[in-house]
């Protein structure tokens, strides 16, 4: 079954907010096995949205169209419905009763105009909302069909997941399209792809794709076929062919964060861990807080951006303030054997270091010192992070968290400048 | 003049990366006063970016094509714009040259396969790269204009700076697209659109739109002129209309994130802030400290996810731990004023509380207590946020930071509950 998915609203032509709707209903379509081969965005204008809806049905068996379904006057997709289908619009009292209940519950006058929600082309199945008081509209035309879905997130992939994507399931029949992510850190792109050059090539099922960024570099392989676990027989050579190849820079053949990977061996090796960062101003130990039952095993994180802080919240030397300064290997070491134990951690990881545009205590901008301190070992590792300050910090965080994963995992634990790409 | 985007790359249509390019071209385009009436998103396949491109160019003066520049198998934009135009493809020797260069100077080896980024159509301009190997392609096709850009976000905004909306700006004329964004804390957007509700009703030029998401509600005014001072003109006594009626609950009427804000204030009076968080780990310090200059008042923050950690980083009693617990007025008082007194800080700021999905010590999730400690004052505030954990914590964080805008600005620090939208 092909699907052609169309963004409604001007502000995503404006770039006022990013289309995140298509992203989520193009992974979504893709798990079921439905083929996308074209995404539109049209503003708010009647006939422009009647023209791309028109276009998407003269190619694809049904049609997603996001937004426009409010109750403001630029909320016109009901009416670009009405005329693709060339009918009438007709207001359904059992919505407009709806709409009316709503606002009686949250004790609010209910302005008279929002009960144009309740109008739908004649003939038009609707989809109730469950959150919030747009109802989606379902319309076959020519034998195709058209779900229209609110705009807002949350409203929009509640119809997905509730109708739309088990009715496309049953049209598309026993088909799916899945992938396998492993992600690398501390190879270089290029070195990765030399590496893996001949596996797939030339293939169209699977396929092998690489995306980097971010400190990190993912390989994607791709199969198309009739069952999960079809593709998954498909896959799996491939996956175990890459670990082999590229051995321990591999943090993970399923496509999990950094953080989730530290995660699952803390909690694995019953450990806990606590860190002290600067440079990172936090991020780091939000990444690590992000991940479910987090708690278990991340005890906290004392971020200090003055010297002062590294003294008093860490007991950092003054003599390694005054001598070797903030960006050196003695303040992570300080600094990571501090947050072990002002919060009593199994293992204490340090960030310090000139994220830049200026350099710092003597450093270049891109400088930065990681600190591993845990029961039998400390160890401390400079890098020279590439970019603006949002990658220097990126790439920090991700060093970080890989000399923990290469600790937990009995790996060799990197002293050498990692490879700038 | 009307510009269309058409973003080339199947892994956009799969949703495994975000169109982040389309919402960047969009606004860059609105600035310049260029109408887009539609993007499009097309899978790496000859004949349907062709297609694509030939729908762009028979509905908008100029096309910006992004993605499939690469030198991989699946790039094949070049071939699309060759066919397009009706002419063959002709490798460049200087371009060849370039790229030869650029794996000289990394002292890698350079697959052959390589050169093909030096094929051009014939006939066409290319726009030379500063950062990577894939020129730009410019071609006029039946007085229309293509622009050909890679799809890597860095490599594609060069060229657009530098190129093509410099371009496009003498061809536009004088016309700009400006909007004013005024951003508010603590007030429900239907709340807010209630007070509003008579500005700019039924005009199209200036209009207004409500954004609402995130603990804040976006108020954004937008005219269409030949100038920005003109645009400005026809906005500015809307935004002054907006805050006369919205009074306290406006934080920023040019779009600053709160963390800008509250930034802005502390580095005007001259005063420091110091934060201790559990709930939110640390990102509550993280969106401090990423504003520019952020290290000239901010101080530092203690995450602290334990009880144990509470006392022994910032001396939260052990009575107040086995008394009112950590969800309290109490705990989130003494985590303040420790996290002021152990930075030495001006400010200290405390947040407390059950992200959920559970509850925390006896206190439902959504419950979080916030804590102020400054100069002559201190305040505690309980707020109950809706939502998931991660809508919890963006919450409370809003609620925080607007706190000590409050007391930064002078305002009434709010001790009631805020509106749950």
């Amino acid at each position: 079954v092909i699907v052609e998915v169309v963004g409604v609203g001007t502000e995503l032509l404006l770039g006022q907010i990013a289309d995140t709707n298509a992203q989520w209903i193009g992974g979504r379509l893709a798990a079921i096995g439905a083929d996308a081969l074209f995404h539109q965005v049209v503003g708010d204008n009647l006939q422009r949205i009647t023209s791309s809806i028109e276009l998407a049905l003269s190619r694809a068996d049904a049609v997603i169209v996001t937004g426009g379904l409010g109750p403001t006057q630029d909320d016109i997709t009901r009416h670009a419905l009405a005329a693709v289908a060339g009918v009438a619009l007709e207001r359904r009292p059992e919505l407009a009763d709806g709409i009316r209940e709503r606002f009686a519950r949250a004790g609010r006058e209910m302005p008279e105009s929002n009960l144009v929600q309740a109008d739908v082309p004649a003939g038009a199945r609707t989809i109730t909302p469950e959150r919030g008081t747009a109802p989606g509209i379902v319309l076959d035309v020519g034998g195709r069909r058209v779900y229209a879905l609110p705009g807002v997130p949350v409203e929009m992939r509640e119809m997905m997941e509730g109708t739309v994507l088990p009715e496309l399931a049953v049209t598309s029949g026993p088909a799916t399209i899945q992938s396998r992510t492993v992600r690398c850190v501390g190879m270089a792109e290029s070195r990765i792809a030399e590496l893996l050059d001949d596996l797939f090539h030339g293939s169209t099922n699977p396929t092998i794709a690489y995306l980097a960024g971010g400190g990190e570099v993912k390989v994607r392989l791709t199969a198309k076929a009739s069952s999960a676990e079809e593709a998954a027989a498909l896959i799996g050579p491939g996956v175990e062919t890459v670990l082999t190849r590229l051995g321990d820079v591999v943090t993970s053949t399923s496509d999990e964060e950094l953080e989730e990977v530290v995660g699952r061996l803390l909690r694995a090796a019953g450990r806990t861990i606590a860190c002290a960062e600067s440079l990172t101003g936090g991020s780091l130990s939000m990444r690590l807080s992000r991940v479910p039952g987090a708690s278990d095993y991340f005890l906290g994180s004392a971020v200090v951006y003055r010297p002062a802080s590294k003294r008093a919240l860490l007991g950092v030397l003054q003599e390694t303030l005054d001598g070797p300064g903030v960006v050196s290997r003695e303040c992570a070491a300080e600094m990571a054997a501090g947050a072990r134990s002002r919060f009593g951690a199994d293992v204490g990881l340090s960030l310090t270091g000139a994220a830049g545009p200026e350099g710092h205590d003597g450093a270049p901008p891109g400088t930065v010192w990681i600190g591993l301190d845990a029961d039998e070992r400390t160890h401390q590792r400079r890098i020279r992070a590439p970019g603006d300050r949002a990658m220097v910090v990126r790439w920090s965080e991700q060093a970080a968290l890989d000399l923990v994963r290469r600790l937990l995992e009995g790996r060799p634990l990197l002293d050498a400048e990692p490879v700038v790409r």
